[in-house]
């Protein structure tokens, strides 16, 4: 019997220098052509940009947090409203993690503070303490106690009723040794069988479960991480666990995962949204991303734009410009003349910048627009690189200073 | 000769029971059909609203400030970027205001906390100072010390470049006497004759320019008032002054002076913005309004409703319902099931309840489009009432609890 009745894969072309593909990514809300980024609406709502603003700069794809979701307004409101599709109006395909990152990241946050030697009153609690049975921590609203564990995160995104949803996993933390990486993956690997005999126990065909490697920088535990996933029932798969703390680093790890995944499902690459990341990642046949960095930056004044568009920045390596410098102040022209954009058709540098500096909330949601564009733009020129075999000019094009 | 060859205010309908009045108002970009309500984009944008989304939202006409312009970026840097239209991306009839209402706001709030006994420093100095000459005042951003005399604000309305501007007067607070207002009148009148020959002295035929009717809550006033601006070439008239404590009181003197007005010219109300207070000034034979209300309303989780379509919220005499109130948690349908704006398409009550409590930036975005749309929807009904000789209909269905 097949568990995923309602998703398809399909690869169409694949590169004969790399192990870029394109692909068809087929769910309940519709279909993706892959390589795709995916847009994290965050709380259930992209800062700033509604979900017509979405479609309209081309986005096929966003996702939700359930960390943040779990906690307000919880899932069961969620559920009422219909799902997470219906309650935030955008009815394409959309992704949940499943919790564990978010929680993860405050609590080895909250320990990295005590090896600093910050501690204040309550604050040297640590936010997060892991068991077998899930992750312990405190909400970041109120201070209340929760207990998340893999059947927990797995019922909470069905009620988020997202397309595809992911197992729990510990993410471990930079700079720990391999011995608690192994400990962990293995902690991991339990927790995404009990995901899996909860996803299953209630499957109704219209969601659709990612495994997770894990295993650190060693390419040792990596084949333990990709052979688990390739040997259980999950229909795609995401790279997780520590990348490393250089891009070198992260891309010989991602590499060394992709080498021994099976090649016939979707593979997401966690948290990761540079330009020249994402080509490289692409290289490696990773099928969709996700990072919070083209809006977050936007709200920071930061304006994707390939670098040979700038050479007046200096050093012009950046993949974006910062419309909070003054050199943009008279500067009449777009933010970048290539672009269809709304931002781009309707508005100058000079004026972002002067409606950045009047803290006027239409600058973030602009220049938030600009790069969703950008970053679909980037996308659909790699899936046309990979399909006409010039990746390597795509490349060139959005790299070359 | 023709001062305003450009402009054209053509009245195409007049109730039989009241003054109300639909006319056709062209200015070099573009026509509007009256009444109309004009949007403030003060600042030269919108609060989280890109041009394009206010066009979709019916907009036919907005205004910024030229207090807050004239201080960022400064009339130069907009005439630099080809004026207020493209600066801003708005293609549309543009209105700029004289800059004296927001110096003298601020300077008589400085006045009020000198009379309430909160002096503080530095604080305890008026920050605005009226001479025959013109209004001093200080910057609010950087304390700078300026000069604005009717010239420079004409100057600088013709360096913004919007199709109507607004001579300078001085903007009388509530509770002066009538000797004060008479003088205050007078005063205005001297300098809209200077505002006027610096508009005449360079007029390319692209702008019109607006008398204000002064005069306070004194009949006698208000005839000296109109009969001094129905005397002088202004293209258009707008009414100003103190206009009462209460709503019988504005309605009063808005009646008194309408009366009196060329029924030629159109008529704006300055800083008017209520469901009842618009098909008040309506009857009136008032043309066209501005307010921040609708859009500032927005921002703080009021969306515009006519009061029998929220029987659920005592008391419900109020033109909006606040959308942060608990009873809207799990009501998961529109704000207004009658409304075709965006907002109301995708978004439930819930879902804006959910955003605001979250403070996401969409929930103020989304409401404030529903808001726009709304009061746009109002002045199109209102149209149709005059022309179809049914605005009592019309009043009845905005108001009726």
């Amino acid at each position: 019997m097949n568990t995923y009745p309602n998703f398809k894969f399909t690869v169409n072309h694949r590169a004969s220098d790399s192990r870029a593909r394109t692909g068809l990514y087929e769910t309940p809300h519709g279909s993706i052509e892959t390589p795709a980024f995916i847009f994290c609406a965050t709380k259930a709502a992209m800062k700033g940009i509604a979900p017509t603003d979405m479609r309209a700069a081309n986005t096929q794809i966003i996702l939700s947090n359930t960390y943040h979701l779990m906690l307000n307004p919880g899932s069961e409101r969620v559920a009422k409203a219909g799902g997470l599709h219906k309650f935030m109006g955008w009815d394409g395909p959309m992704f949940t993690d499943s919790g564990g990152f978010q929680i993860f990241s405050l609590g080895h946050g909250s320990v990295a503070e005590e090896i600093k030697g910050k501690r204040s009153g309550s604050r040297n609690k640590s936010l997060v303490k892991i068991t077998e049975e899930g992750a312990h921590f405190r909400s970041y609203l109120d201070g209340s106690k929760h207990l998340l564990t893999p059947e927990r995160s797995i019922q909470i995104q069905r009620e988020l009723g997202a397309d595809l949803i992911v197992v729990l996993d510990e993410c471990t933390p930079f700079h720990v040794d391999k011995r608690y990486t192994e400990r962990s993956m293995l902690l991991s690997h339990r927790w995404a069988l009990r995901s899996y005999d909860e996803f299953a126990r209630h499957n109704d065909g219209k969601q659709a479960l990612y495994g997770i490697v894990q295993g650190g920088v060693y390419p040792d535990l990596r084949k333990i991480g990709t052979d688990f996933v390739n040997s259980h029932d999950f229909f795609a798969h995401a790279v997780g666990g520590s990348l490393g703390a250089t891009k070198e680093q992260m891309y010989d790890v991602v590499g060394m995962t992709m080498e021994n995944l099976d090649p016939k499902r979707p593979v997401h690459l966690l948290g990761i949204g540079g330009i020249s990341d994402i080509l490289n990642g692409v290289e490696q046949g990773i099928d969709t991303f996700d990072c919070v960095h083209p809006t977050r930056l936007a709200r920071h004044g930061g304006a994707l734009l390939r670098p040979s568009l700038h050479p007046e920045v200096k050093p012009n390596r950046r993949e974006h410009i910062n419309l909070r410098n003054a050199i943009f102040q008279e500067d009449f022209n777009p933010i970048d003349p290539e672009c269809a954009c709304s931002t781009c058709q309707n508005f100058s540098r000079g004026y972002l910048h002067y409606l950045l500096k009047a803290q006027e909330l239409l600058a973030m949601q602009a220049i938030s627009i600009h790069n969703v564009f950008t970053m679909n733009r980037l996308l659909t020129d790699i899936r046309h690189g990979i399909s006409n075999n010039n990746l390597a000019q795509v490349k060139q094009y959005w790299l070359a200073s």
